[in-house]
């Protein structure tokens, strides 16, 4: 009863991530394939206590798979996702390549699993990272009082950028302490000690990152009136994106109110006791967990009524690799 | 025509920069008094070219000084600002102690500089380094268009919590790097590679630093209207506070209007070719700067007439020492 599954990009930060998901999971794997460039061919991943040799990726790598999984580029993602999904597998996707495509549901198991069904491509989007997680801690409130408006700076992980983007933030800062000149060339300059904010993307005055935490709320909350306000910025995290979040309601909510929903609310665990010095979300505890983690929810001094909460999610897990397991297992 | 200056708190990390900033600026100093706690006393602090040896700080330690910089805890200068001012120094202080004493000014140049002139006590308060920053990118804009509401998130730098606190972010980002448990006094818990929260004051769900940058704003703008809501968050940066801010107004304002305000603001650089990438104001890059940054001017998408700014600023120069200076320069 076992499945055939497909990882695409299975050497890099999130493929990874997927292979170590699927493992502590138990997710019913008969035959796990491996794909990635050729570049990283024959590479040996390890899996399930053996190891699996990387394979190219091509036309016929999907033949008899019932699961791919991809977590390569969008440019990937839109010459394979296809060829997979014609071979008859689901195909999950993380990148953005087809996240905003009508017929392509995009889904968070938590929020909207009930879209997956309808997937006229054969194809289900994975969203962006700093989404996910936002969403996840949004939906219980949406529910109870319909979210209008939301006003969000973020506090990114490296990690995001993959792993190159980890090693370069690790030898800036060695060479910082060691008094050597920082090297750039993942990021657009210093990261080490440092912060740095995405550009902009075309003509907007918004980044890439920033408008899809707009368009994507709303096709995952199913409501295209919420207002997003991003300001997405990266920090020297290695794992574990912040967020900083400010809600209006339709329907004015309390703290109190919104900690009844978020303690009984699926994948989150809201942490009650932040107010102590030390205990409120931190990437650094919660990277290596599954849950959203939520905590310095308290009203707004000015507007009664509104929220801010602060949210604090594994971006390489629930953020990417574990939330398409999730839609695997579901499925 | 030189003044006598005496800085108390001279060896911790505002009273270092209080030192290069009046060298710097070429204050006219007659003499130059530095004070600390009996611990330091005997330390040669660099000035001028040559070395400034501490003295213990005392009764009798403002007898003929002209301007006492305070940069020591709020407890000093509870203690001894009185005794400054009675001994007929005027008493600039970057401490907490005195800025909400109705009898006490709170002082940034650039934005309320005729309050300084009505000083009953003899003090003058420096604000809050996160709430001076702000004020300043804000002011031109509160002038045009009075500022509503404002909804602020802060990347800070450790330097803000003292020299301490730079050293264990340093010596616990070595430990990381080597695979060590790293160790923790000053914060509570890890800031390398992390993020952490301040933590709640009293009854209220706020932090200290948080409800710093409500009350201190409301006073230096001279509005008791204006709504502050901030989430204030500590980075592993040495140096340089961040802050994403969101600004409503009582009249529209647009991203086109604020830049042609701000493009003239005094003690701001306006950062216009910010959408590039690592064009933006970066804390590693405005460390040592005297004005604020302000990058990242956009419309909100959802709220026609509100704006999102970026704006960074060396905490120990225009956020405490520099701010000090310029009030005593203008007096």
């Amino acid at each position: 009863m076992g499945k055939v599954v497909a990882v695409v990009g299975a050497t890099g930060a999130v493929g990874r991530e997927m292979l170590r998901v699927l493992e502590q999971r138990k997710f019913p794997v008969d035959k796990l394939i491996a794909l990635a460039s050729a570049r990283s061919a024959g590479q040996k991943l390890p899996f399930a206590g053996g190891q699996i040799e990387v394979q190219t990726l091509g036309a016929r790598s999907f033949d008899g798979v019932d699961i791919a999984l991809f977590s390569a580029g969008a440019s990937v993602a839109r010459e394979f996702g296809p060829v997979a999904a014609k071979a008859g597998a689901v195909v999950i996707d993380n990148s953005s390549a087809w996240r905003m495509d009508p017929e392509v549901p995009l889904v968070v198991p938590e929020v909207n699993m009930a879209a997956a069904a309808h997937r006229p491509k054969g194809i289900i989007a994975n969203p962006n990272c700093s989404t996910i997680q936002m969403v996840v801690a949004l939906k219980p409130l949406h529910d109870a009082a319909r979210v209008r408006h939301v006003i969000v700076s973020t506090y990114q992980a490296t990690s995001g950028k993959g792993h190159a983007a980890v090693e370069e933030l690790l030898a800036q800062t060695r060479a910082v302490l060691d008094g050597k000149t920082p090297e750039a060339s993942v990021f657009p300059g210093i990261m080490a000690f440092n912060v740095l904010c995405d550009w902009k993307a075309g003509d907007s005055a918004y980044s890439e990152e920033e408008l899809k935490m707009v368009q994507e709320t709303r096709k995952i909350m199913g409501d295209d009136t919420i207002g997003v306000s991003p300001t997405t910025v990266r920090v020297p995290v290695v794992n574990g994106h912040s967020e900083a979040i400010f809600v209006r309601f339709e329907r004015p909510m309390t703290a109190v109110e919104a900690k009844t929903l978020l303690r009984h609310a699926e994948g989150v665990v809201l942490m009650e006791d932040d107010y102590a010095p030390g205990k409120h979300p931190q990437p650094v505890q919660v990277s290596g967990q599954d849950p959203v983690y939520v905590g310095r929810v308290r009203d707004d001094l000015f507007e009664p009524g509104s929220l801010h909460l602060f949210v604090v999610g594994d971006n390489l897990r629930k953020g990417a690799a574990l939330n398409a397991v999730q839609i695997a297992e579901r499925l």
